[in-house]
């Protein structure tokens, strides 16, 4: 038997969904290039794409968002759960516990792809609400639900508690596309691998949510977040990164196992559209800084197969649309749950449960010794 | 790159924590019979070793069962959000939010192996107390925290509210050392995955007890139950099992991916801990069945690799503490526990990234076509 640490390289399930071109710098969601979906489809659209298989019809595309506006309150016991947790709760806890808490009262004995991907648009539906409801609450006011033509739309204004203009709107809905899916991720595979038992779809995201928050996985963008703080202003980054690096120091915002030989293709998107936010709000400062650390640390660190990755330039996106540092992850679990019940959803299809083997090195045959002689 | 289909066969970790020999029909946990462990020492003396590595001595455990008692009141929050759910709740989807709820108010910055292993006997010593607690909310009972000297004697008591034998507890006491570990399952695999993010031990144990709810794995074991219940008396079982295999059913209680040569180890010690708690309590009902379904079926299905599992006996064991079916499931959590905090620790010694792969099988490059034109 072989040894995969990590398991590199194991392929675990075929895929319709998520296709990542290293050769070209490209990424296909369901076979459309995710450069072109940023500019030109919505996160529904987007959603709908990855969940269903296709781009939706106008009809198609009203219903789906019909259903989603419907189930943006989650069941009221959830708040009421909300309303009872520690202030000091970091949100990503905080919204694993919301959704698994929206399991409750639910009849859940139908586990067919249908009653499961339903149940997944629930869940994507409520997300925006738990996590900005979470923020209002710790912050002393009262969780909205307001009126929103868009998730993106919804979310911001839900958490801020005031207008939103299209280009933030625009900007969200961007990141929400951007982050939706990304192959055989830890989250998607922690999804997979839970539904694999045959668990429902809140068990498989709830899982999921929990693993997002790694800082070896989706926590990496509150460290580029909070990197980005501390440097400050663009003429500190040199001193702060060959400070950290001579510490031995990851950078955050650097670094991905699969994009070893260039940037992860999302980088363009992202970059153009935190250049577009610094100039429309007329502060450039963050760009700047991240704009700077692309540079210089790619200069530093490229030999070795370290590029920029989306972090880098979500972090000043989130900065921008006036998220709290420690809404970022949330933020990402919001986009991510299209891909991960789309996951969960094909992989059920044709579904084997996940159970992999381990080499055992210890000892065996030890002699059980009573306390008294220990 | 190769596929592997549920992973079988590939080598995930190497571990010194469990080893199952099949030649010989026997388990050991870090290198003790298991059926030894089971009937010479205590749950307490089995968590400390997959914990600590080796057996205590009387100080050690002592002081482990001190932190124990001291913990198995979760904070405050975790049981006004217990109070707030609907009362429909399945058990085993309650302890997953309940141990999600416990990390709230908890700086959890510190992911130490020491402070990750202290997390999980935290979670561990609270766990009873939860699935009992929601057992008498959902009754309409207030919740209990009794005193006991051991961790099977304090769930009984608190799930039941009333006295519990010595057999009793012993009986719990063996449950929970025969389910507390057995290597790279799906729910000790899906607490690794998690871990390996850096994510923390309530992150990991939450998604262990999501992926535990699962049929295939550990809600085998209220199916094993209902379908005893449903059978009613020995004398039906050959007509229900016939029944059963005609519909093309499968039978709880019976088959492991990894037992298809013989038995599971563990049923020898569940067979004769059913039969003398059958004879105790002067009702052999249950264990008749059981063993008439082991009889029957082995004769059936042995030939195609299919062998009694622990569930079997589990179940009847269960019935004979006066356990409502589907706190089983939990039940099983709560032992359990011993064993993914254990693999999350050893892993986190040695982390590296799970990230297994896929192979993308669909369209590529397809033209996007707005929404007007479809």
């Amino acid at each position: 038997m072989a040894y995969f640490p990590g398991l590199e390289g194991v392929v675990v399930k075929e895929t319709e969904i998520c296709h990542i071109d290293l050769e070209n710098s490209k990424i296909y969601y369901r076979g459309y290039d995710l450069e072109e979906l940023a500019e030109r489809s919505t996160f529904e659209e987007t959603a709908y794409l990855l969940l269903y298989g296709k781009l939706p019809t106008r009809g198609g595309l009203e219903q789906f968002k019909a259903v989603l506006r419907g189930n943006r309150a989650p069941p009221q016991h959830v708040t009421a759960v909300l309303q009872h947790l520690p202030k000091s709760a970091e949100p990503i806890d905080v919204l694993r516990t919301g959704v698994s808490a929206m399991a409750h009262g639910e009849d859940l004995r139908d586990r067919s792809p249908e009653a499961e991907l339903a149940r997944g648009v629930r869940i994507m539906a409520a997300m925006p609400y738990i996590v900005a409801a979470w923020h209002r609450i710790r912050t002393g006011q009262q969780p909205l639900s307001p009126d929103a033509d868009s998730h993106a739309e919804y979310f911001l204004k839900a958490l801020r508690g005031s207008d939103v203009s299209p280009l933030e709107a625009r900007a969200m809905d961007v990141m929400l596309i951007i982050y939706a899916e990304h192959s055989m991720n830890n989250s998607a595979f922690t999804a997979v691998t839970v539904a694999s038992t045959l668990s429902d779809m809140y068990a498989a995201v709830t899982a999921a949510i929990a693993s997002l928050k790694g800082p070896l996985h989706g926590g990496a963008n509150v460290d580029a977040a909070l990197m980005i703080e501390e440097i400050g202003d663009e003429g500190n980054v040199e001193k702060w990164v060959d400070a950290a690096l001579a510490a031995g120091r990851r950078i955050p915002g650097f670094g991905h196992r699969l994009y070893k030989r260039g940037p992860d293709p999302r980088l363009r998107v992202l970059r153009r559209l935190a250049k577009e936010l610094a100039y429309a709000k007329g502060d450039t400062k963050y760009y700047a800084i991240a704009q700077r650390l692309e540079e210089y640390v790619t200069a530093k660190l490229a030999a070795k197969g370290i590029y920029p990755n989306t972090d880098l330039y979500a972090a000043v996106i989130f900065k921008y649309l006036g998220l709290p540092v420690d809404i970022n992850l949330p933020t990402f679990a919001i986009s991510r749950v299209a891909g991960w019940v789309a996951h969960v959803v094909e992989y059920r299809r044709k579904n084997r449960l996940i159970r992999p083997t381990e080499k055992y090195t210890g000892p065996i045959g030890l002699k059980y010794v009573p306390i008294e002689e220990r």
